[in-house]
């Protein structure tokens, strides 16, 4: 079953369709117009230091919803929904160690367990359509190509590293609009934080992403980079906590909230 | 001597001043163009639930700055400024009741306390006035009117209570001018709460404000409330940790950070 399938399917749906195993697939472009999330879990024993992380990096962890300690259960963009089993695709850290993927993370429940949701880029990528500036990794039918970068995150108390980005190719006049449609969207990773020159925040080489697909690059096109919610997964390797579960990059959590309510 | 004194000065010599005990009235109006910060200090038992009340409630506290446990000493909005004197005048609470207002509270600092800087919107006063919105308050001479409402807080751990808002009176006709305005400024509380009907959030008598001083409301005018960084004082005196200083209504700590600033 292809992608576009999802498109205008409800979030509850296709979470109920993910909660089952019939997608394990990347979710850019399901649901139109719902915002999509990037999950973090920790031992409440990291929680603070977490949160506080997140306090001075809301650039590239934007939260959009913090789980009471122990429970599986989201409230606020998903009411009820079970955040261990309807994400497509999991990854369990354990002492900063990529240990596996899994599409369903129940059998690690622990009751010490808090989740943070944190928005993610997709949600701008439909008002980008609407401003009608091209969203490559869509149009190829591919995940976003993410990298690490040597752009440092704020540390708070065990947690630090470098931000990792997203990547969307950007014909040169469209830029001030894709930066003024995005910049709207704070809360889902706002305005680019750096365009035009990959060296200059780290990348080596544009055509091999950490994360992600590749996509093309058309003649005429600026590579522009968004702080992206995979950070946290670069942030607990260098970290190493004894333990961590996130989602795999694009794959992300399918929330009930629109994307245009986040602008307010 | 007067208040307009301060308007031009910077922050780093006003701060100077009301360490030195120079300043202990309240800021609004001091170094136009720079951003205040309500306070909220806490034992490290209770920072977690009040870290994770603020992101669920970010309309009343957008979080500025996180201290480090035990650092009296703040980083981001004001590097090296202390949080323990340079602030005009403080409220030691102890059990939710209001113990004492000091000048200083260095006596009492603790190595486990943290600070929460939160977002004041005497930020957006000087924008308002620059699109010709008129803030009575400054016109009058005396703090912002502020009240408890009956609008709940989301709750987080041992922390709950409901919302502090500060009120404005508009011309009816800028209404629209004012929610755009400080809509655009989120991060210091950004767009009112509420416009025009008192009751429905729970005010009997506008004429008696909760915290500060009852401002002229003009024939033609509408009340317009913003959330308000009050609220955590409010949500403490029903919460009752065992200890929390905060500022005095009104009596800010005034930052390096451009308001300007904080639109991105």
């Amino acid at each position: 079953m292809k992608i576009e399938d999802y498109t205008t399917m409800s979030p509850r749906e296709v979470r109920a369709r993910i909660r089952d195993g019939q997608i394990s697939g990347q979710t850019s472009g399901m649901c139109a117009g719902y915002a999509q999330a990037n999950l973090v879990v920790l031992p409440a024993s990291y929680a603070y230091d977490f949160l506080l992380f997140s306090q001075r990096n809301p650039r590239s962890c934007p939260l959009l919803e913090v789980s009471d300690t122990g429970s599986r259960f989201l409230k606020e963009i998903a009411d009820g929904a079970d955040i261990a089993r309807e994400i497509p695709r999991y990854r369990v850290f354990r002492d900063g160690i990529l240990a596996g993927e899994y599409t369903d993370v129940s059998e690690f429940w622990q009751e010490d367990f808090v989740s943070f949701l944190i928005g993610c880029s997709f949600s701008f990528e439909a008002e980008l359509l609407d401003a009608r500036v091209p969203v490559r990794h869509i149009e190829e039918g591919r995940n976003v190509p993410m990298y690490r970068t040597n752009i440092p995150c704020t540390p708070a108390g065990i947690f630090h590293g470098s931000m990792v980005v997203s990547m969307r190719p950007i014909p040169y006049e469209l830029v001030p609009r894709a930066v003024q449609v995005t910049g709207a969207m704070p809360r889902v990773h706002g305005a680019p934080i750096h365009i035009g020159c990959p060296e200059a925040i780290g990348i080596a080489d544009i055509s091999h992403p950490d994360f992600g697909d590749m996509v093309t690059i058309h003649a005429g096109e600026v590579p522009v980079f968004w702080p992206c919610g995979v950070t946290p997964q670069n942030v607990v390797m260098e970290s190493k906590p004894s333990l961590a579960i996130t989602h795999a990059p694009g794959h992300m959590f399918i929330t009930d909230i629109r994307n245009t309510e986040l602008k307010y």
